[in-house]
């Protein structure tokens, strides 16, 4: 019975990673003149994995399995976690689903046409109408306190308003005491990564940089989007993509990096467990915290810099009269700006919690779609201590919105304090692992990595596997640490 | 009601599609270790196709439709062809089509192995199986004359043994005639076209073929990957790949010209009509024809090569002590050979015929498997006086008795046929033709074959549009004038 249902979860998964093949070429191949047919090809798709999760056999069948006490422990998670999700997926209406799919999709356009006017107002009726639609959605999911519960809950199982409040609120003060201290000294020079860049050496450097992170080119591929992207179809065809900007080869290589960290988790994933939940990773925030340890902990630390800067010499002779340090600090340079994607470490974590203020009083009435801008620049102001010029560099730098995706922002500052965490324990465990990353040698922190994280999949929650991992919940004094120390030596306070 | 028919009908041919686009990404960018999943993936999506084409709903739906008089001449036909096939579909068993689809895959492993043991014996256990499924298979389609009929009918229908028979018999004897005259003359130099011929060049030269002889970039896109072929996902997404052997620059040109006739016929084909038989192609004949049209009729003439010289002259100037009529007779040198693939328009033929007797001797039980490479060997000393040194040269060199395709062969040379017949109306309908080849100009071409070909699809049989067309069937005159036309060009006879 647990083998019917095992062929049952992977004939949905079959279907499910379909569809993201399917996506995956719309962001890298798709000739512009399919995306039309494209676009109903997935709908089609994505509506008959729905009607398979949702059938009533897979209920009946776990129903049965609930109560099989043959079952071990992991097969009692995954049917257990299928349950769960299988209640979740009957709450909603295929009148609801529908409906939330077309706003989604007008949204989306809207949104689009915004940013090409520069104008808030063009996206507000839409968004509007979609706002309204995910606060029906959390009366459908329920929650005990916060409607906005609802929705986090859809990305990091567990997180809440209360809890959020406290970490972000932790989080803001000591934030803005280290970014006054880094302000009150010279800025790093960084006007040597402002050069031209060939393309085609930042494409094999970005190559080359995958390959020494450990990323299996037999298990997966690099290719070229707008934006970049980490997807999966299995935990042995794990797909990531970048962007290459010739006027910048940091965009492109951390990126390489930060998708890499993604791709690692996913390609270290238990592949017997293909389609079932102990196939899939853990949270949203968890599988952040992967690509912000590579990308930021080792990427972006001066031993890795040490460690590469012969590489990028030979790919970019152009810093030949660059020393590693210079770059090292250039990459860390602190800098309030405007655009969170492009924004460094430190403040970084103000852009995310505008946006969590944002969407949590969006959610439960506090404010109205109208008002976003408004409130979006007053809080860059406060926060960031910037002027927000228009709109398209302020409440409309975001895709999230626009896909209904309301939740999903603080996963990105759950990521980093989960990161930060995980390595300060890496390195309590293996005292040597800095020392290994200038020696280019990752091969202690993968074995972590795959022993605390990767093998689990969803066996627990985020908070059970930080607890399980480190002894304690998440903690913002980690992160806190880790970008003191990292300030403090390239700015000297 | 009509529109219930095609919402069905859209929904299997997003289906049908995505599982073409997994295939596209199968050979084209998938990562080794990936294949195991992905081969999963796509026998789920190929289930989930068939059980939504022989689902009840739809044949009470066609029943229904099939004697609805509001309905239109080409709403009719669809209706009638999808009957037809959703007839054929429901005589297969679903044990059956497993113990096909298992023998297949069981073959083409075989079929690998044997070739790189060079061994016939390898293969001949599994395609033992698999031919006498496909004998089964012919009771379950049914036929009145011969067994291998119900075969050919999969790729041509309405083509039967009888009237191959007769069409080879009649090709045979003037081809041989025409090979001996050329084969008493001497043959032209083509050793200048075995250079190093630079792949990015030949990438960009391909490229540069394809939009010059239409194709829509915009409605499609070229890659690589081992086997050249074209594939589709809608009208609006047409996709061709190439392969490049950089001591030989002819092969990935005309290969490019072959896809892109495929593709153009795709392109062409009615967008409105998707999901619907009037969206499809004919057949596979007359989807050769437009593959053969372009890349011999079109592509391998004399204007052709005068027109396109200058383009060759820019991507290899290793080409620059050439003539281009030296480039004309070169790539159109006859030599029978042991390769189908490599072969020249002529000898292609005979590499045809061997397969199809050797097709048709084995479906009516004349040919034991374990004689086949016996038989191989001497028809290839007979049609074309060459000795096969090893099986890998010899029955092992093509994929598709491995794949389970039987009865398709054939459809090679009625492109040729079809293509000859179609482009000699064309230049008695536009005199003007072969002169606007030499200056590069095809709108003529694309406007005849959209007007004969594309704009119909499947609505008339393979036979009928020929009718419709010439105002005759098909005759074995045409191509026997235009190969005897062009080689005494070239041969002086």
């Amino acid at each position: 019975m647990y083998q019917d249902y095992i062929d049952h979860m992977r004939s949905i998964a079959d279907v499910k990673f379909a569809l993201a093949v399917l996506q995956w070429d719309q962001e890298t191949y798709l000739p512009i003149k399919g995306a039309a047919f494209r676009g109903q090809q997935m709908a089609t798709l994505s509506e008959i994995s729905h009607k398979m999760f949702t059938d009533e056999k897979l209920g009946v069948l776990l129903d049965q399995l609930n109560n099989d006490s043959s079952l071990d422990k992991k097969q009692l998670r995954n049917v257990e976690l299928t349950s769960e999700d299988y209640n979740k997926h009957k709450k909603y209406s295929s009148r609801f689903v529908r409906k939330l799919s077309e706003a989604t999709s007008r949204s989306y356009h809207a949104w689009i046409d915004a940013r090409k006017q520069n104008d808030f107002n063009v996206f507000e009726r839409d968004l509007n109408a979609l706002v309204d639609l995910k606060k029906e959605e959390t009366q459908i999911l329920g929650y005990t306190q916060h409607p906005y519960d609802a929705l986090l809950n859809e990305f990091e199982k567990g997180a809440t308003v209360q809890w959020l409040d406290g970490l972000f609120g932790d989080l803001r003060e000591p934030l803005k005491k280290l970014l006054d201290k880094i302000q009150a000294k010279p800025a790093p020079d960084d006007s040597f990564l402002h050069q031209h860049f060939n393309k085609d050496a930042q494409w094999k450097f970005g190559i080359e940089m995958l390959k020494r992170m450990g990323f299996d080119f037999e298990a997966g591929r690099q290719d070229i989007s707008e934006h970049p992207f980490t997807t999966n179809f299995s935990a042995e065809d794990v797909r990531v993509t970048t962007r290459i900007d010739e006027n910048d080869f940091t965009s492109m290589t951390w990126s390489c990096l930060h998708e890499g960290g993604h791709a690692l988790y996913e390609q270290g994933l238990p592949a017997e467990q293909y389609g079932l939940p102990l196939g899939e990773y853990c949270s949203l925030g968890i599988h952040e915290s992967q690509s912000r340890l590579w990308e930021n902990c080792v990427g972006r630390s001066r031993e890795f810099i040490r460690y590469n800067f012969p590489l990028m010499l030979q790919y970019f002779p152009q810093l030949k009269n660059t020393e590693a340090q210079q770059v090292y600090a250039a990459i860390n340079k602190v800098q309030p700006s405007l655009i969170r994607t492009e924004s460094d470490e430190l403040t970084y974590h103000f852009h995310v919690m505008i946006r969590y203020e944002v969407e949590k009083q969006l959610i439960d009435g506090a404010l109205a779609v109208k008002d976003i801008p408004g409130f979006w620049n007053e809080k860059y102001k406060t926060y960031l201590g910037v002027d927000v010029p228009d709109d398209k560099s302020g409440c409309l730098q975001d895709i999230h919105w626009s896909h209904g995706s309301f939740g999903y922002f603080p996963t990105y500052s759950l990521g980093s304090l989960y990161a930060a965490q995980f390595f300060k324990h890496m390195q309590k465990h293996y005292p040597d692992i800095t020392a290994l990353i200038g020696e280019g040698d990752y091969t202690k922190i993968h074995k972590w990595l795959q022993m605390n994280v990767y093998q689990y999949g969803r066996m627990y929650t985020s908070d059970g596997l930080c607890n399980k991992i480190t002894g304690e919940t998440l903690q913002q004094s980690y992160l806190i640490q880790y970008l003191t120390d990292k300030y403090a030596g390239i700015y000297g306070f």
